[in-house]
């Protein structure tokens, strides 16, 4: 029951990602081919990752290949229709802040289903929710996402935490989806609204870095 | 049967793909431990992440260690005699093509015979072929093949359709291999000899890309 | 027996591991989920990969979350001191070494009490000691360990074939790890004190080198 949700608010998550992955192949001007690659190890890379470390054979997309035939789907569209989202570049970080709080909450469902206790089920949300995109940068060639001074693995974390933590204390998946989904999602949008960061580690001065 | 046929194909790119690895190290001007790394990582490691996420255990390469020590011994071999190779890199690229149509085809028959269904036999073909290079690439600190203006990707494709739809046919296994190779790597040949290439994702004029 | 003696050793090695990591986020300046992100990273990097290639379920930090929190207090108290511990940067290379040294024969000996041949443990040593790190480095955006022009993966090379050798032909395992440990430790300070290196590679005079 939980896993049937979570599986669905997972395909939305997928989308987005898969976009996010075509966008960074267009920015590279990739191939079709190229754009079906990234689009699909964004779009399934952190929730493979995540049954890889938990052990879940077989994975999610090699037992439902739709979820894979989604992602190359998406990404050829956005092969075709790039010229739209590029020029909205900067609401697709806003989409993408969207699947960010997705699979926080989904990836951590998903441990939570396979029996993972509190501490791993968090970590599985965060690994879900940032590996894909982490794996997007690395091939794409641009500076990882965790790299840049903005608030995006701590919404993960705060999204996951707050889940986990509510479905702890025997709250209604729904409420506790719902108010995972909401924290990461406000979190991150306020970090993209307001430039809005953590203190950022400060070396002293005069301190060599190398 | 296949398993074998197969097996005997996947030998022979191992040893390609180790010394594209070794010729990374060259380049970078390791010593022999480091090319005994990259050759290795370069020649199993698509073959790897494929057992990985087929669930697939033992690791080919840890149910017979032959192969992780061939690689090591084609890379060392590889750190003595790499002057002879380098004046002939050009050519290397065309051996590399090999190792990339063979990988296509012999990743995605391990696939099926594990019991894949089609679409993640291909996925299979291609993640063989390409990600021992990939890991190659980033390990050694080059810019990605996938990022290259090359067919690349594609050949590796279209190699493993064609080999997983002429055995969903019913055709011999004999024929299905064959034409697999040779349309993989004609592909990448035409891509090598007339830099042949797929059109590549155009943006418009004035559209901004960060 | 083997196996609680080794993971007595896996959790200093995890510490040290967690502080260079943390230590790389302290030189991207990033925030204190940053820090505990790539802290952890570092730390189970490479026994994860380990654990995953040999197919070991679950894997040893999801099966003990503690040596995940482990990584992500020690980073997070990175985050806090790691002025006192930047004054001090190269003496956290030697520290370093130490954890090279403690994964290179505790890798192997996890390997080994899992039933993995000699080869294969002796591969699963050099990756637990040196993967961790590698995927510090990527994600970090430094240059790989690998690249540069030290002795290090030798060393944990050194060190995990001496324990596996000491322990193939029916040695103590108190002496093989010793033995290994120290090997691995004086290699690498060898390296790190003299600058020793293995002989690179050294390209004729007018190769082409792309």
């Amino acid at each position: 029951m939980l896993q049937n949700f979570i599986t669905a608010l997972d395909w939305f998550g997928l989308c987005v990602f898969s976009v996010t992955g075509a966008l960074v192949a267009s920015r590279k001007q990739m191939d079709i081919v190229g754009f079906a690659l990234l689009g699909s190890v964004t779009g399934i890379g952190g929730g493979t990752i995540r049954d890889v470390l938990l052990g879940i054979q077989p994975i999610f997309w090699i037992k439902q290949p739709a979820y894979l035939l989604t992602c190359v789907i998406v990404a050829c569209a956005t092969f075709l229709f790039a010229h739209i989202l590029q020029y909205r570049y900067r609401y697709l970080l806003w989409l993408d802040a969207i699947g960010l709080a997705l699979f926080a909450v989904t990836g951590a469902g998903n441990a939570l289903a396979h029996g993972a206790g509190s501490t791993i089920s968090v970590a599985m949300g965060v690994a879900t929710a940032t590996f894909g995109g982490i794996i997007r940068d690395i091939l794409g060639g641009e500076s990882p996402i965790i790299l840049r001074q903005e608030i995006y693995i701590t919404a993960a974390l705060i999204g996951a935490t707050v889940f986990v933590g509510l479905m702890e204390v025997g709250a209604s998946q729904d409420i506790a989806v719902a108010l995972g989904f909401i924290s990461a999602l406000a979190l991150r949008f306020a970090g993209l609204h307001w430039g809005l960061t953590l203190p950022r580690y400060q070396p002293k001065a005069g301190v060599q870095q190398d």
